[in-house]
């Protein structure tokens, strides 16, 4: 077994705290990963105070993670040591099933394992994820980082946020001449902004805070609409061919759904913990819209995304802290006071 | 002018009577129709007691009609004197924006004419539908009838509740091979089954009355599902490739949307006057399911239909009545007292 240091919720009202645990020994397949960054993930926050109800204690958050390979088992062969390497949401998964057999590891038949409380989908025990020093993780689900090595903790995010918001642009086959919105700026929707920009779309960012308009604009958005305003609204009217919404707070759906054109769709990316308002069937039926969902992204279309961020020179939006900081970072997240991603400084484990 | 015989509602409460008026004048591209059989849609019902707010009175129902044709304009090359036609639920559209080029002219970006109260989306005046001796049409609007004579009658229902089914069962591509849902038993519900059916695919009929079973079997469906039984419902999770939902009273859409697989479909074809439980976003997210809404078909696509049923000698089932028996079909029409639908036969007009 390998000794960690981490950080981690005891109890879903107990603020996080130094951990000492131990991940598996090394096995043929495994990469040892020293974590230098850990994004920190509104998921995180959701699991630390049992949200979902589905919390595993002890608890230790964090799958946004870069860091350098320190050891890899004899049958690696995809990385060596001192590779800079990303690991994202998912650690494992049947590698059988049909969505498995596409590259959809996140829609796993059997359940995936998450980077952290693992088994609540996926069986077996618990697994902690990257508020710790160290990682062990099969090769297949760790990632090849080729962003530069000074933008290495802006990368992070993009193993959650970036391929949250990416795999539902690509399936809905976002691109030039389309005119796509993303509702919400925080941590999804800045990475949704910048990602469908790159892909050569006409972006328009919805939001319900006029003074986030500027930054919007700086981050690749060609329009900026102030939601709350229902004449900027119904200027939209049946325009859009799609829209990525990543608000998690329960709102309108009827208000964005009315922006689309006939048979185009929008797609949530945030999961509400209680519902939203019931969207229209009327506003559904008139044009043939589509509302839908989407769940991060595979680990195929992960890489892909990383390589399409590096080529576009693409990381996000962070402010770095001291894990010591993390459960007033939590606070501030709580209130959106973040442009636009935590991510944590693992060197700043060694001086607790 | 033409004078016409009919039936209307002249306010919401009072019962449907006999109602004298006139058609327009023959001109160059019209078509002529006697009327003799008019199928009766829960929308008359909606639209006669105004319970969609937006009815223009007197309110002539009636969107499922088969006639003879009695007269063409000079323009008209497409029907002559004596054919057999049809009229769906549109009878007019710009003919000019992307989804009437498209052929989609139920989704006209400037407004449909509707059969009966056209002016509620299209502009201009009421327009007075099927429940009457004769009704004058553009030729554009005006379908080609191949089924037998004797089956005329229930051919009528094809022209709505056929092609509400039929379309979207086209759009997504249900065929052999596909497990495919129908949700409700009732006028559309009992058309989708014999539609996807004879697409070859393996038909599973929910319903929540456990006597409809011998029924749905009768008409195509493979298996048939209780739906208020949770083991039998849960023996078909994430098993469909589409599900069509025809229930148009509030009902919890997760019991069928946890039913798709990943990446598939429940369209809504059914408009509650109130809203339907708020959908999980959990159901959409976690297998990427999508949840859309279809409205009628165009004409193209509902000349397909047509084509495609007297191929496959598929009419609907029914129950005729005479005209002067209108209002008391609606009330047995709302107690689901219907296999499958009424078709008023429009001789009985003349012994009014």
């Amino acid at each position: 077994m390998i000794d960690a240091q981490g950080y981690a919720a005891l109890d879903p009202t107990t603020p996080l705290a130094p951990f000492s645990f131990q991940r598996r020994a090394l096995g043929e397949h495994d990469v040892q990963i020293e974590v230098l960054y850990c994004g920190v993930c509104h998921s995180d926050l959701h699991t630390a105070r049992n949200e979902w109800n589905n919390t595993l204690y002890p608890s230790v958050p964090g799958h946004e993670i870069v860091g350098r390979v320190v050891a890899v088992g004899s049958a690696v062969s995809s990385f060596k040591l001192d590779d800079i390497a990303g690991v994202g949401c998912l650690v494992g998964s049947c590698q059988s099933c049909s969505s498995c057999s596409e590259g959809l590891e996140q829609y796993c038949e059997n359940g995936f394992v998450g980077t952290y409380n693992g088994p609540a989908f996926g069986g077996g025990e618990n697994t902690f994820g990257g508020y710790s020093d160290t990682i062990v993780v099969d090769q297949k689900f760790v990632l090849r980082i080729s962003h530069t090595e000074a933008n290495l903790a802006a990368v992070a995010p993009l193993l959650c946020a970036g391929i949250t918001t990416y795999s539902p642009l690509r399936q809905w086959k976002v691109g030039p001449g389309q005119k796509v919105g993303v509702v919400g700026l925080g941590g999804l929707g800045h990475m949704a902004v910048k990602i469908a920009n790159a892909m050569g779309a006409h972006v328009v960012l919805f939001t319900t805070s006029p003074d986030k308009k500027e930054d919007a604009l700086r981050l690749g958005a060609s329009e900026v609409v102030v939601s709350k305003n229902k004449d900027e609204m119904a200027a939209h009217l049946n325009s859009f061919d799609f829209i990525l919404n990543t608000v998690a707070a329960p709102h309108n759906l009827d208000a964005f759904l009315s922006l689309l054109k006939r048979d185009a769709t929008m797609t949530l990316v945030g999961a509400p913990a209680s519902p939203h308002p019931s969207p229209s069937v009327f506003g559904l039926i008139f044009k043939r819209r589509r509302l839908a969902g989407s769940l991060i992204g595979g680990i195929a279309e992960t890489q892909e995304m990383l390589d399409f961020c590096a080529e576009h020179s693409i990381v996000s939006d962070i402010e770095m802290i001291d894990i010591q900081n993390i459960n007033e970072a939590y606070e501030r997240m709580l209130k959106s006071d973040v442009k636009y991603r935590f991510v944590i400084d693992m060197a700043s484990l060694k001086s607790a």
